[in-house]
């Protein structure tokens, strides 16, 4: 199947063009950008004259940042094309119900993508946690945010989620491996003086069985780097670490998955729209999106020092 | 029907109480307050004692602020009763979720209500627009916090929503009388320098026939007080004054419509409620709320006076 991929940006470069070249499911027909490319591959710089121009490509695949999306998603639907799109969904939850409304009356298959629940051990730790009872979860997820997005303004704008976009990713896989649905009962957002997106996070949830759940994201952590979500059980504790990549119980570290056919997030992603497309389906969960968004409504805002690059 | 009331504050003795006492389809059976409560009707002040004494009451009415209220709204689901919610359902969208999610594994009604969509003219609006094309749609909401909010310091809290408290009522206006839906694209939020919540917000929104929406909030109006929706389309304008009580088209004032058998908000919402709970239906439209949390999520913060009583 062809793609076209619009938004030829770090994350289109690093994670997306590897992955569908490497795919036997998908060639890249073409790519949508302002200025960027990618060698050998029709580059569009007008997504419309795309739409009008290649009806022979009928699966877009955009890494825009979230603001732009919806425009770009919106039109690719109305022109009879499947969408995928990456994390976050959207700017906002109502725009995304609004993509879904889109795709039903076209009967097209969107794909709301959550790269880090294609981590290697994170089919793993939901099948260990399914039978067992929560007692406490913790998630600490702590980055620096200029070696991660060097230079990239748009994370600091009003909808950019400032520590929000990683920290979407742990409670992606979060919202994946628990059985249960958590809501959020309170946060503290750490404000720069002069950014409008948070620098860090703290967040407590509630869980149905009464265990104690929080998340800890911070963008300033120089040094070591930190993903790793504790989940400790009536039957042990199961640490994800590394984003999802490793997992341990009780300091046994598991085995690797990485035997299977597909290895890396993004393969699996593009796999997983390929027979999303084949089967006409939508997946759209916005579960990860609402706890964030729950987070700007019920947090407590508190200014820390300025942040500059 | 017998229903018992919790949360005896303002808004129960203004409008739930009288709506209950004077409807053929409910008698008010129980309070449950710390404080409060209604002459000749037996007061709780313990939520588990009333739900395990009086196994007669079937149906709970919930008017506590939203922080609170999901604790006594999942007890209740929990132990079988029917549940009523005062706008806004809940402090996040995601434990609206996990409680229409028990009354759906319990069987049970559960209603998010939204009053202003029962106020007199809301439906001939509805009806109105519904064959017109939508040019411009604008909101105006502002009112003086001081009168209507006299002393009650949770709407400055996390989770208060400040001016979207009475915001969110235009909105679920908004939504009920547009036949399609539309999304937040910017907004700027007021938040008083010694506050959490915002005191005034300016919306847009995406419409997907092109028209221009927007919304001004605010809650440092004195004197007149202001809940306007006015839609200009391609067959006339429309204004929705009053917080929806008045209609006019191209200047005429729409005929009253309190000839109905139920005149009022309240009386309605609770005669909604006795259907939904004879047909067993959930009636749980989160879209005014996302709006909201759209708005914390997707908004310019800017700081302004502080505010005091």
């Amino acid at each position: 199947m062809q793609v076209a991929l619009v938004g030829i940006g770090k994350i289109a470069l690093d994670q997306h063009v590897p992955a569908i070249t490497s795919s036997p499911d998908w060639v890249l027909a073409a790519t949508v950008s302002r200025h960027g490319g990618v060698g050998g591959v029709p580059a569009y710089t007008d997504f419309a004259a795309l739409l009008a121009e290649r009806q022979d490509i009928r699966v877009i695949s955009l890494c825009l940042p979230p603001v732009p999306r919806f425009a770009y998603a919106a039109a690719a639907l109305k022109a009879g094309r499947h969408v995928m799109l990456e994390k976050p969904p959207g700017a906002t939850l109502s725009e995304c119900h609004a993509l879904e409304g889109l795709a039903r009356a076209g009967r097209l298959s969107l794909y709301a993508t959550w790269h880090s629940r294609e981590a290697a051990q994170v089919a793993a730790a939901k099948a260990w946690l399914a039978d067992k009872a929560l007692r406490h979860l913790s998630v600490t997820w702590k980055e620096d945010v200029r070696r991660w997005h060097p230079g990239q303004d748009w994370i600091w704008e009003p909808g950019g989620l400032g520590v929000f976009d990683p920290g979407i990713n742990a409670l992606s896989i979060v919202t994946a491996i628990l059985p249960e649905p958590i809501h959020l009962t309170a946060a503290t957002l750490s404000f720069p003086d002069n950014r409008q997106t948070p620098i860090a996070a703290d967040l407590r949830f509630h869980h149905p069985g009464g265990a104690e759940v929080s998340a800890v994201f911070d963008w300033r952590q120089e040094g070591d780097q930190t993903w790793t979500i504790k989940a400790v059980t009536d039957a042990g504790t199961l640490t994800l670490t590394d984003g999802g990549a490793q997992m341990a119980v009780d300091g046994v570290r598991a085995a690797a998955q990485d035997d299977a056919p597909l290895t890396g997030e993004y393969p699996r992603l593009y796999s997983k729209m390929a027979r999303l497309v084949q089967a006409g389906g939508i997946d759209m969960d916005l579960s990860p999106m609402r706890h964030v968004a729950d987070a700007f409504t019920l947090g407590r805002r508190v200014t820390v020092a300025p942040f500059h690059w």
